[in-house]
């Protein structure tokens, strides 16, 4: 679900390529959210339909799509009924917390769009499949920056003498982390009653454009930039290209998950192959390591030096509410027990992601308008 | 908002009995959705426009009404621009757990219903009424049934040798109970973010149905019976009076936060004439006692033969999913330090809700069929 998107496409692909039966749906609303800010991806992408004959071409495997809006239910019903999967892996969110704190019909638009989709996706797999996998992509900043450790999902807490199991509380930050919030809840509880299984992947910001599966730029995945929809080290990696400062927002303290889109695609391939047993909802803290939005910074002035590129760290006035400086340590064990081991530091990877935003330097130099927040939490 | 439903009605009634100048909204999606379930309120209740007259006509007090949808973004902006209140109390949310489990159709109906009408208020009071106290009606099933004490909305964990004050999690039971969860998390984010003051009461089931202010029938509010809209109290009551045996699910051993409908008033008074301060966001745990369904059924059996009814309990197969004997131990504080005092006790109100009952007796008898419950969480 979600197989036009940063991760989608690139999933679909490492899918194929290790022999699954992949079929994808999206209705390319992030391609129309997008323009919508008059911004577009740094790498050029093809349709879904030149995309599937690229990907045809370059490895004779066929990928499955169907059109169409998971927020219909008779399409999503139709579609689950078709399939029957053993597997939804289930991106087709509107991902942006920016976008959805421009106004009310934003955040509506983004709330109704993530929970009514993945309602219809939990309804159609209770009718159709309920044995099926639901790997639902939910994110880190569901969490927000408690004082206290974060676990992977639950807790046991002791509370005046006693003592219980709950879900680990929740403090997200924009009306689109929680949506998120809104859709674990939900998936917790349709596990509960129905008996289906899911894993809820708690995912950092993902970073980075290259897996190994594009082995032709038909084949790219978008990388977004812009103050909407690129996240902080994307954001970082097309200034450093076209000689932008670098912009942490506001003490730059702020601390969170990251993780390369290529070992994204590791964890959520490692997570489909070893489903949880029926009934079980589990959550996965899906990240590699954890750096404050300065650390970021620094490491992308560092790498951009070795191509040529100098670059200005510019602190500007944060467009959010949240901490600044804070503590933060999360949990992540659960990928690793399955395998999960990062492919090499982000060093390395900064120096895969950065050339190939190099050789597509006008587009972002065309859009760089749309870099620099106008989006306020507060207003 | 929600002027037309069980505890709007009397309750904008006795805020104006207080002197408040109140003001109303509601769609009468309450008066439909009872309606598409072929049920009835027992009590026969007036169209708001005889409401207002009858209310008038006997206290010489008038309350002003508009009607609208608060999932219509402009239409909920209006309102509140034109009455710039101080305290808004939002009961204007579809109330019903089997309702919501109908199918994927009433699941989504229900959760975007409640959200977007709770988003659509939040955005208007930071436009229009930045400092308004939102009275928001949620509930003590938010929380669910945790084996440890249930603080009111916050509490201090102590984990790995670190402290901090968090939000209880929640494991509500129903699609509805995740729909009130929902709000409750995109609440606590707008008073963070823009500094709004909210009372996130949390609410145990209602019962009763006479308020001092119904001086006489034309003011009465409703009182549904049925599966759907009916809870169990209510429905015991109603049962009894048509000699239908009482139906507690399973082994009825589930226990509850229950409040008479007249306490509920008097509760939101409280809150509503005692806003936190500004930026505040405070959660209410509001009931008068808990009872396991079983006892309930036995008051029932109680009082409802001093009327001369005979009674006998049947428990019937749980159509829900939930723990059927549990801890269940929520703190209630907050509302007698601000002077909360019941009015009496569980008999004296079921004295004053069973002779009502009794007078229309007919209407329950008419719309029996719709007291066994169909709607299963399984199936």
């Amino acid at each position: 679900m979600g197989m036009d998107g940063y991760l989608g496409w690139p999933l679909a692909m490492h899918l194929s390529a290790r022999g699954h039966n992949v079929s994808g749906v999206d209705n390319y609303s992030r391609r129309r959210n997008v323009e919508e800010l008059h911004s577009q991806s740094a790498t050029p992408i093809k349709s879904m339909r030149e995309r599937l004959d690229a990907y045809q071409k370059a490895t004779g495997r066929r990928l499955r799509f169907h059109e169409g809006d998971l927020t219909k239910t008779t399409f999503t019903d139709k579609v689950i009924e078709e399939e029957k999967p053993d597997c939804i892996v289930h991106l087709g969110e509107i991902p942006s917390a920016p976008y959805s704190m421009i106004d009310v019909e934003h955040c509506n638009y983004t709330q109704t769009n993530n929970v009514v989709g993945t309602n219809n996706i939990l309804f159609a797999m209770k009718k159709h499949a309920p044995k099926c996998h639901l790997l639902k992509l939910g994110t880190m900043g569901e969490y927000g920056t408690p004082n206290i450790d974060i676990p992977e999902g639950f807790f046991e807490v002791e509370y005046r003498g006693r003592k219980d199991t709950l879900p680990f509380p929740r403090q997200p930050g924009s009306w689109y982390h929680l949506s998120k919030v809104h859709d674990t809840h939900n998936i917790m509880f349709a596990c509960k009653i129905w008996g289906l299984r899911s894993t809820d992947i708690m995912q950092g910001v993902v970073h980075g454009v290259v897996t190994d599966e594009m082995v032709n730029d038909d084949l790219l995945t978008r990388f977004d930039f812009d103050e909407a929809w690129g996240t902080a080290l994307n954001r970082f990696c097309a200034q450093a290209v076209i000689g932008h400062e670098l912009t942490p927002y506001g003490k730059g303290g702020q601390t969170r998950g990251y993780i390369a889109l290529r070992d994204s695609i590791q964890c959520m391939t490692l997570a489909a192959e070893n489903p949880p047993s029926e009934g079980a909802y589990r959550v996965f803290n899906q990240f590699d390591e954890t750096y404050a939005v300065n650390e970021l910074a620094e490491h992308v002035v560092k790498v951009a030096g070795e191509f040529g590129l100098a670059t200005k760290i510019w602190r500007v006035e944060n467009p959010r509410v949240e901490r600044e400086e804070h503590y933060y340590n999360p949990d992540h064990e659960k990928l690793p027990t399955l395998g999960f081991r990062p492919t090499n530091d982000l060093d390395a990877k900064l120096r895969l992601t950065i050339p190939k935003l190099i050789q597509y330097r006008g587009r972002i130099e065309e859009k760089k308008s749309t870099i620099m927040p106008k989006i306020k939490w507060r207003n």
